[in-house]
């Protein structure tokens, strides 16, 4: 196989992972040679830190790039008009919900999906994220191989039904965990009180739950089906119906879960 | 006041939060005198860690002893037959979600609630955990206060209606968490994928929320009403309709809460 370190990577899109992945791979010693972005000012960012040109039209993308990552909203990623981009090079996107066929139209694609959620503020481990690669051929499939583990150990092949899976589940863990959170935000600040006490606990929560299998683990009142603490919990979320609801089918879920026989 | 690590602390129950509580009481030097439980062999295990007398039954406590520590589950609590406790001693129980009235047949009263999940096989950084502190008397609470501050830096007065709102809070951070993260685990296994592809993302997830407000950070497609990915998510949850339900009503309350006026 080539040597991929000696190829040119193109990014459309500037956004949070974007930045991410393009700035990690220049990090890696991979030539980013341009980043394509609608919005002027953030082709410009993103290109000045990978040493890249920055340019606002996918027509003007070099011919001459060999991979190019698309990384934009889901949206935008099926409005995006493909014919416009260069025969030659290799197509991939990096969402979690878009089937690889809707790059289809290519020669040459694949999926490039960073399991993890970024944003500005955070400093992440590129090198602990899952990669999950696919490509429309074994020879696209194993350079989108090569390329994600210049900066991660975990890279693996998942086809387009596991990954729509995966990211379902990326949403209980990651969406709907921080929900959970946002909901004992919002109740502790109703009884003024400050959010601060409930930090550690929601770091055992999750030291548990990476070194042991989370259904193995569950506690709290749902698992035995204390009545008493569920009903006066009921009754302290009276004001909030939808709250009222949830404690209610979340518990049942766990007693369920738990209790299988 | 007295100095506290001159007196005897005797615990009933032998549980992993009195397991924690008092071997983290005892590598302070607190001498812990007594440990009660009705199971023989439980008493002795957790006697034989910080060199105290196990005990059988409530009326063999010493009238000696100056506060008696009560971590048994809710439900025993409240069958607790308190006549039988030393009158002179300062009676507290460690529980989030139980008024602390339920002591005042006592003459010395109060509650000692550590806001954390213990369990068998994980170390707690104790002097991380807050501790939640009541007393039937501002003297009974100074000397609670002072007890757990030998254990925490993290110590706090906190009313027992303060307490239950956080024991609610904390079921949403801790139980219902956990309960995310097992749906998340179940979908992986239907689909035959391994748990392990999430947990940086479960990290990564909790390093967020201890450093931000959740509900500033939240992301995902029920942020933004994504109907395509939403529908396309409770699809795959067709065989569950649990899952159906709790994906609906989870995707609501983030889309009110990020998008309130």
């Amino acid at each position: 196989m080539e040597n991929l370190k000696n190829i040119s990577v193109a990014f459309i899109g500037s956004g949070n992972v974007a930045t991410k992945l393009a700035t990690s791979l220049h990090q890696q010693g991979v030539c980013i040679s341009e980043v394509c972005s609608k919005t002027a000012s953030n082709a410009q960012l993103l290109a000045t830190k990978v040493n890249a040109k920055p340019i606002l039209q996918l027509k003007d993308i070099s011919s001459e790039i060999d991979i190019i990552i698309i990384s934009i909203s889901d949206k935008a990623l099926h409005e995006i008009n493909l014919s416009e981009l260069p025969n030659k090079a290799l197509i991939c996107h990096t969402s979690g919900s878009v089937d690889m066929q809707v790059l289809n139209i290519c020669s040459n694609y694949g999926v490039f999906y960073p399991l993890q959620t970024f944003s500005k503020d955070t400093k992440i481990d590129i090198t602990e994220v899952p990669f999950c690669i696919e490509g429309n051929t074994q020879e696209n499939q194993e350079k989108l191989m090569v390329l994600a583990s210049f900066l991660s150990k975990n890279v693996s092949k998942v086809n387009s039904k596991e990954r729509a899976k995966m990211h379902l589940a990326a949403v209980f863990t990651c969406n709907f965990t921080n929900a959970m959170y946002s909901i004992a935000e919002d109740l502790m600040q109703q009884s003024g009180l400050d959010f601060e006490y409930l930090r550690p606990l929601i770091k055992e929560t999750a030291t548990k739950a990476i070194t042991h299998s989370p259904s193995q683990i569950q506690t709290g009142p749902a698992v035995r089906n204390d009545r008493n603490i569920i009903n006066k919990h009921i009754q302290e979320l009276d004001s909030n119906t939808d709250y009222k609801e949830l404690y209610s089918l979340i518990s049942k879920i766990i007693y369920k879960n738990t209790n299988k026989a």
